[in-house]
């Protein structure tokens, strides 16, 4: 399958060399040999006239029941043993059904969960291997096991708060949920404190319950912003309706600066240096769960709506979408899921920032991860051979020109680096970063944000804006 | 690599059917569907005359110099920074230079740290993977650091603990030891009392340092027990001398009782129902270091050749050797890293028994880990594909029969279940097992190691019998 797939990664025409700064992911010139071993790296690869990345497992699933059996399935599942999922549960349900995690069919069941641990992969019937670094699993308690185990049923129903059916999963297996083993194997310490393994782990059954889903209808949230929620799927017809012969995946859970801004716009100048005709950008922000001082998502998609309102990004060759995973704060795990989830959605390139899903230690006072890692357990990552890996070149305000601008270390003193805790302070005391750090309409978004926040007495966890 | 590799995997040459109760590795089947698509799993494939299984890289790694350089190295060595190595480390320094972990060439650099952390496994630059689960490191404090990075060479010397000069390291890169990371991802948890955590690695420096080496002459321990230490290399000559077509390795570190010994022979039996002509056993005891409470290599030593001697094993088709390898006590993870060496030794076969290199938690009053996950991990790792695995069948003592017998749940009544500490127990206090549960000159050891122990007032660490 790897084999297969990287074939089909778009190549450019010309031969206009590799600008050195940009990185292209080492294994694939590795890979490249397996097909021709006489083949010189320098020597320029044909073209090889193809549509899209081909998504994990050769097609993206989808979980959606037709239309015309959702009723029936309605019914199917008010006469099964019924489990209330949580809203995490649910985004995953979300991710499943729409193929982020292909070639998933549903939760994990044990083989699956174990090499998700210990491989960060999953190897296929075929032979070949994908990427799969975060467990996506659905833990049940001890009464609900008995209560499972002992109706004899291969099937359950999962419903929402609300108490309507969501989802059937089939052919199940449960398994024990070995808690503090999964988190130290995820995220690389137990350390009390970690927002996903707080809200999803630590409370959680100790049982897990593994098998294909038949998700009842398409996932909505009914906030305003389901318009934005684009399956892979939708995105792959997107590009291929823009004829996009290369798409760079930008995963982001932050409102964007100008720094961002001229990182990708650097970046499809680049992909037109080497070749390719139409380069589209995903502006790819994660719409899940995620800690409780992180900007929320509605404040985060009304500024990034602002930046391209201002001009600052083109729309012409710009995707903005919403990436409906949670967020798990795993570091060099997590960023392998989103960089894979992105291929099923079409992209062959992801840009992969310093310390990505990164945070600081939750006890210790250092960072979590080394800001290293990310980049480099990506480049060598099973099952992320065929993606190409931009690491972030560094921007910072730029004293001598007045804007954001890549940092240049033979004149170190010209830049200013505004952090993201410098950045929430300012735009708490209504004070304004220099000019050309972020557009003035963004910025705006955010003061308004932490305004509201501020007038919120409770303190933390402001509502979301309707957006 | 793995491909070419699995094609050199002993076929029989009869069409015995499989016994079902004889497990082979799932994925050495799917791998064959690489090389021809169209074959179906039922048919049998053709014999491939060849040699023993290839080992990991396509070599044994030999890092001891050549008799003629010694002297120079030695030199050389006298001249450079010189970092002091533990016991531990002189036992890794041993695995290395005979090429169990090929192809490692040194202690590991941070690509290869982050690899066998995140995949257990390694990416060659031929686009293979080979597996490598437990890190193998060495770790330097603040200090060290300091005078290396310093000095500005790119090799130190390694001198144990008398001074004497081990090895030269070459090619040296520094990075970080995250401790904890490196705990969490390696065992699954972080709590205190991991006997080779608290050994190697609570106290240990902050820093790894790793490069290539050179080491100086053969380690020996100088314990009367340096003849049972074989290399890779040395039981590959041997098994070739033998003319073995099947090599079975069975890791342990416990003493041998007969529900083994019926276990080994049984194996070797239906090696030869499935057209194997000649399948020798590898009794591979792990020499390197162990908890406190396990039986001290030297006395597992005495009783191994009691049995060999009470002619439970045939010594015609036995090798006995020491697996020069400290012990994690890291379960699944650490289980791959046992079997992966022991392909480089020559085994295509490896016994895999219930919760192998398991214990119990150190904090929480049960298993660190789940008995099945050993076997269900090595059965999925990257890198593996080749080596046939054989779970372990249960053997009780059937009091019917008097004596060793495989579990039969249909009259579950007549076993008897001898758990180690049971064992333990009844070798204290001087009573005897049921006959036919150990040879008798066996447990006469035990019992003598027992008293010894008794003996010694300070309790739980006793000095080693010289063999």
């Amino acid at each position: 399958m790897a084999a297969i797939a990287s074939l089909q990664i778009k190549t450019p025409t010309q031969s206009t060399p590799l600008p050195k700064t940009f990185k292209t992911h080492f294994r694939l010139q590795s890979i490249s040999y397996k097909h021709n071993p006489t083949r010189n790296l320098t020597r320029k690869p044909t073209r090889i006239s193809c549509g899209l990345i081909e998504p994990d497992g050769g097609k993206v699933v989808n979980l959606v029941v037709p239309e015309f059996e959702r009723d029936l399935k309605k019914r199917e599942a008010m006469d099964l043993l019924k489990i209330k999922v949580s809203r995490i549960d649910l985004e995953w349900i979300h991710v499943l059904s729409e193929g982020w995690a292909s070639p998933l069919t549903g939760f994990m069941r044990e083989s699956e969960f174990l090499q998700t641990l210990h491989f960060n992969s999953l190897w296929l019937g075929d032979g070949s291997v994908v990427n799969m670094s975060v467990p996506i699993v659905l833990d049940i308690d001890d009464a609900q096991k008995e209560r499972i185990s002992g109706s004899g049923s291969t099937s359950v129903a999962l419903i929402d708060g609300s108490d309507n059916p969501v989802a059937i999963l089939n052919n199940i297996e449960i398994y024990k949920h070995n808690k503090e083993e999964r988190i130290a194997r995820t995220w690389g310490t137990t350390a009390p404190g970690l927002p996903y393994a707080e809200e999803a782990i630590t409370g959680a059954g100790d049982w897990l319950i593994g098998g294909d889903l038949e998700v009842i209808q398409p996932i909505k949230y009914h906030d305003g912003l389901d318009h934005y929620r684009l399956s892979p799927s939708e995105l792959r017809e997107e590009f291929e309706k823009r004829n996009a012969d290369a798409v760079f995946a930008f995963q982001l859970r932050n409102p964007v600066h100008n720094g961002h801004a001229l990182l990708m716009t650097d970046t499809r100048r680049r992909l037109l240096q080497m070749g390719y005709k139409n380069p589209v950008l995903l502006l790819h922000p994660l719409g899940g769960f995620t800690k409780a001082d992180d900007v929320p998502l509605s404040w985060r998609m009304k500024q990034h709506q602002k930046v391209l309102e201002d001009g600052v990004l083109d729309p012409e060759n710009t995707v903005v979408s919403i990436f409906p995973s949670p967020m798990h704060y795993a570091g060099p795990t997590e960023v392998q899921w989103h960089a894979k989830a992105r291929i099923n959605a079409g992209a062959n390139f992801y840009i992969v920032g310093r310390d990505p899903a990164g945070m600081g230690h939750p006890v210790e006072k250092r960072d979590l991860y080394n800001a290293d890692h990310g980049k480099k357990v990506l480049s060598m990552a099973p099952g992320l051979e065929r993606l190409n890996i931009l690491p972030f070149k560094v921007a910072a305000y730029d004293r001598t020109q007045q804007k954001m601008e890549f940092f240049d270390p033979s004149r170190a003193q010209d830049f200013l680096f505004i952090s993201g805790t410098k950045m929430r302070t300012l735009a708490k005391n209504r004070e304004n970063p220099p000019d050309g750090f972020m557009c003035p309409g963004g910025w705006e978004v955010l003061v308004e944000y932490y305004d509201s926040l501020a007038a919120n007495e409770a303190g933390r966890v402001p509502e979301p804006i309707p957006a």
